[in-house]
């Protein structure tokens, strides 16, 4: 059974049929009275069991003395009680057949040890009991289209935007907004808290099976579950579309959120490039998390990143131009048919190529509209078409008399965006005075959007969407490998050991699973160096081995360009002295003496294990790109050759790899097929805690790896 | 006399007493009706005179049949008549008296060569008439303190925002974007059309003069004055914000630039380095210009670029935090002090570190922020304040009850700002609802945003716009230097010659004015390379010298590592044979000699004249660098050393001059010296079109110019 066919547990109490309120009140103040009101006033037509072991009736409810009394139990229970009673509620909760609970109180693990403690206990409680758990130290939840809402807000509609928010006000922020935008509802709301039981992924999956969302959105300060959650996406993105915004981008981030919620932020690049592999649209601004949330929700997807600009003159069209472009979208090229059609329509003065500007056609008659928007749909070269300027406003602007024109503009249009089977994305200067003609396009299902930037993050969120989609099609993985029986053997020696792998080690290993390592040899005492003749004139490097040396430069362990035996057996002698001299009891085991490489571009590869993402390949071009430009992709293990071809796609400086400068260009396939091989290595070899290939010399024709480094997982 | 204390010529038509409506009509779709109806419905208080040969009455005015007609003249005539006409109506204008035109016809230059034809004579007949001309192919203009508003817009409020927009959509698109704000107010607006005899520079001198104007806006998509711009703006904003939204940032927004108002866009990154030289904020998104105009003109600078925020709890302060590190801005290190006099009011639970969380202290007695703010402005270490989270809607999230302490808290908080002298933004998720205390603040001049980005937008310019009046303060220029005279020689052989200056003449320029270049010999003969040995052992580079040869490398005339007279006469002879192969007829005035440059930093220096902006000069690192990753810098010429000083620190890859990867930090002192030497040589010989330096090495004790290369203005 794959992910998407299984049930999530959630909605059994995420649409609850009965609700307890532990802790309920009559107090106005206290959130056990507006969680009631909040139900009563929103129009849940469930039970409301005020639990209270001091009130007989509590806002004309019957109230309990404790959750024992239920005469049949409740789906979910809302907890406003201090931290310290939970963990026995939960366990009457289990003997009465609550299958979750919200809890609201704080007081736990992000208050220190005794709190963490407590949060162990109610984790504890919960699994015994058989009880979910939001929280603790949740904001709360509702479920609109169940008409549930725990946090008693006002005015929120109901809608297809499924949010699972860790900060209570982005909740409230985005509410806010949807409610002034006046066309934007929601699905259900959790705050997940400190994510003691269930975790974005868990919810993920939630809002990928409940049939009420067509957009699952995410505010995160912190994973705990971050594996899970991309193993979720993967499988989620494919149905619908996911969207994240991650805060921590900065150090000063990371740190608020950790004074905030707790959270360990881990390097935000990372995070991005890997919820994207796994089709997640990843927000970089929180003004857009409405926007492109919305505008996923209701275009979905787009086939491909080809725009086409549709005005009606101006400078919007030149803005619009400006930042497609910026955000990595194409300007459509139209064909001939399209301009000539177009040009049988338009005035002459009218810009038939992208940016398509009707220059005045369709002043006095804004139904043209229609028509441009037909052509250019049926444009092969076309994926999206993106109106932008006064199209809303003829009649406020021009004359009343157009008022029926325009609004049969509107139907026309939203008509043809249907039928057309490409997203229709519309921005007008006009969207502030919410002119009927936008309302028409906006309740037909057409994202209306309030400024170009926030209309070409739409744009880009439905391309790359599609582009996960198209992607997962046919995808090939990086073939799984067989284990090596004899390389199994060396990584227990190494940890029989206590150290990481020697370099021939590791260069060992790549040779064994197929990468293209240049020949070595370790020369173990002066006698071997003979053994070098094999190599010829070549000039040689030799480096020391030695599990006690780990930087052999800095240890004089390293001699360059090496002809000849004696050259061998003086750079041998100098390299013992050197290395007896950095670290008097090392043990060497030997030299290693290789070729040395040619000239080329250098990249390196890198593998770790992320305590909260687990294995995670970066590649990035060597020195200055890594170190102080930070030019590196990352990707998650397993790779598919799309998501290794990617990376190296992605870096800044992929020019340099094609060739910039008069250099040739390298070999990008052999680099993908490398990483691809380095993926399956780590796969097969859990032993490997980290893997660096640094550098790794890239040529027109293959590549060499200089340097290999395997840091080996000791386990506990 | 500066320019400020000029006295713009165009007050007296752009806040007109009478004006003539040219081309005045009974027809409701017309202009030359509308803008009647705009002005009688503004409620201004000058004369209207309709002109119109049919007509003796239009919207109850009495109609003239000409200009000639007028009983005085009128200040302004705002021509709604065809292009072919303009010629003729301005001499008219010329005759009885009117200062100024502004035209709305199209059919000028950006049609072709008849149109500019045309546009040539408008320009003529209105230096010869004395008519200044806004246009043509103008949207209009409007003063809304004076009551004329040429477009009949409706509801656009007057305020403090002057704007000069290149479209009139995008001004279309402020004044509703505005509206819906409901604070924000304009003062005048110019659409500058083809900018025929007006242009941005003209304009920008007006709105810094204009008393009513507190911020001076522009969206361009192409200057034609570019020069003047800064000229202007360098004065301008020390009295007032200037602010420029450029269009043309990528490639495909050039083209649509080009084809909507035929401006030529140059580089973006060029013109945006500037224009912030010149104290201009630059704005890099169209939904930021408002928003940040508002800023500036309420709270016009900071004194420096550390924030506190002050949040209620919530992800808001994560991301504003995230925000502020991106925008470059500092999160204010708050003392001691501060902190501890936070804690003796807040929660045992607040943050008291920045961000600073009061976490509920504020739920239930929201007047506690006025002694939050209170001390956070105390601090010395704070600039800026950011009041982010829910502040506005306490009333309406916890309790009615809260409504007048509320308020309270309000006014309170806009008090303290306006004794404190630092600025105070506020950003809150109830901005969209409009609350009563978020009005108020406003009425009392804090700007209040609707996105956390907007909010670090604003300030972000005021930090700017601080600074920039700072680094005016005692501001050190480039050194003039008097011309000398063997130089002088030097260039008018060069152009007698239609040559540019050889290697040699080059680095003579540069040593000439105190560059430090390395000593290098010119051999003219086989008998001089005797010369070479005062350089001793040192390894030394050969070069060909040839007015024929630009690039010496690929015609084999240059050569590396030579030591002794061997090996240079060896060279030699290789380097004429070689050039003779790569062209047979080039003259050859022999070779250099020059001691081979230790290892360092390779950097760039050029300048060139650009034809908008005049002489600029541009710093970088050398190879990839600039080629690849466009990470340089430009300055216009003359530099100020703190123009200088900010270039080397601006650029993405200034690490690596800091000394990265172990290597010595380079002198940067001796780089803004050279930056500030070359400036002030390309201003003493303007017959440098071009100045290159590359490569620069730069070391921890100083630089050596390995090439430098100029190219001469050959006049005409």
């Amino acid at each position: 059974m794959t992910a998407s066919q299984q049930k999530s547990a959630l909605h059994g109490f995420l649409a609850p049929n009965s609700i307890a309120i532990v802790g309920a009140s009559a107090d106005p103040t206290k959130r056990g009275y507006k969680a009631i009101v909040g139900l009563q006033e929103g129009g849940f037509a469930g039970e409301i069991y005020p639990i209270n072991p001091k009130a007989s009736e509590i806002l004309g409810l019957k109230a309990y003395p404790s959750l024992s009394d239920l005469p049949k139990g409740a789906d979910l229970a809302l907890m406003c009680t201090p931290a310290s009673s939970i963990p026995g509620l939960l366990r009457e909760c289990g003997r009465v057949g609550v299958k979750g609970a919200v809890i609201l109180a704080s007081g736990f693990g992000e208050t220190g040890a005794a709190g963490a403690k407590l949060e162990a206990e109610v984790l504890a409680a919960a699994q015994e009991a058989n009880v979910r758990v939001v929280g603790p130290n949740t904001s709360g939840m509702f479920n609109l289209h169940q008409k549930v809402d725990l946090l008693a807000l006002q005015g929120v509609k109901p809608g297809d935007i499924g949010i699972i928010s860790q900060s209570g006000n982005m909740l409230l922020a985005l509410a806010l907004e949807a409610q002034a935008h006046g066309n934007i509802g929601f699905s259900t709301y959790v705050g997940p808290g400190n994510q003691t039981d269930i975790g974005f992924a868990d919810y993920l999956r939630y809002l990928g099976e409940e049939a009420n969302t067509r957009v699952a959105t995410f505010y995160v300060e912190g994973f705990k579950d971050g594996r899970q959650f991309l193993d979720t996406a993967r499988e989620v993105a494919l149905t619908k579309p996911v969207v994240v915004y991650k805060s921590g981008s900065t150090e000063a981030g990371q740190k608020a959120a950790a004074s905030h919620t707790g959270s360990l932020a881990g390097s935000y690049a990372m995070t991005a490039d890997l919820l994207r592999q796994a089709g997640v649209n990843v927000v970089e601004q929180s003004d857009e998390i409405l926007p492109v949330a919305e505008g996923l929700a209701l275009m979905q997807q787009a086939a491909g990143k080809r725009v086409v600009i549709l005005s009606d003159g101006g400078g919007q069209a030149t803005i619009a131009s400006d930042r497609l472009s910026e955000a990595g979208m194409e300007l459509a090229e139209l064909s001939d048919a399209t301009r000539a059609a177009l040009g049988e329509i338009l005035f002459a003065q009218a810009s038939l190529v992208n940016p398509v500007d009707v220059a005045g056609s369709t002043d006095a008659n804004p139904e043209l509209f229609i028509q441009c928007l037909e052509i250019l749909a049926a444009d092969p070269n076309v994926d999206m078409v993106f109106l932008v300027g006064m199209f809303g406003g003829y009649a406020l602007r021009f004359a009343k008399e157009l008022t029926e024109a325009e609004l049969r503009a509107a139907d026309g249009m939203a008509d043809v965006a249907g039928r057309m089977g490409k997203p229709l994305v519309v921005f007008s200067l006009y969207t502030p005075a919410k002119p009927e003609p936008l309302l028409r396009m906006r309740a037909a299902g057409l994202p209306v959007t309030d400024s170009i930037e926030h209309g070409v993050q739409v744009l880009k969120a439905l391309a790359e969407r599609g582009g996960y989609i198209a992607r997962r099609q046919g995808e090939e993985q990086a073939r799984a490998i067989s284990v090596d029986a004899d390389m199994q053997a060396c990584f227990t020696t190494a940890r029989k050991e206590k150290r990481d792998l020697f370099e021939f080690e590791a260069k060992q290993l790549l040779r064994t699973y197929g990468v293209d390592v240049p020949k070595e040899l370790i020369l173990r005492s002066a006698d071997e160096i003979d053994q070098a003749a094999e190599f010829g004139d070549t000039p040689l490097a030799m480096k020391v081995v030695s599990k006690d040396i780990l930087h052999k430069s800095d240890a004089g362990g390293v001699k360059l360009n090496l002809v000849g035996a004696d050259a061998l057996r003086a750079a041998r002698e100098a390299i013992l002295a050197s290395c007896k001299v950095y670290k008097a009891d090392a043990e060497i085991e030997g030299v290693l003496v290789t070729p040395m490489a040619r000239k080329g571009t250098e990249v390196i590869i890198g593998t770790s294990r992320d305590p909260i993402f687990g294995p995670v390949l970066m590649f990035g071009l060597g020195g200055i790109f890594v170190e102080i430009l930070k030019d590196v992709a990352f990707r998650a293990v397993p790779l598919s050759r799309d998501d290794a071809r990617s990376m190296v796609e992605q870096i800044k400086a992929r020019k340099i790899l094609e060739g910039a400068r008069g250099e040739p260009p390298v070999d990008k396939e052999a680099l993908v097929a490398l990483l691809l091989n380095i993926s399956a290595i780590v796969e097969a070899h859990p032993e490997i805690a980290e893997l660096d290939l640094n550098p790794v010399i890239a040529y027109n024709d293959g590549y060499a790896v200089v340097d290999a480094r395997v840091i080996v997982d000791q386990g506990e």
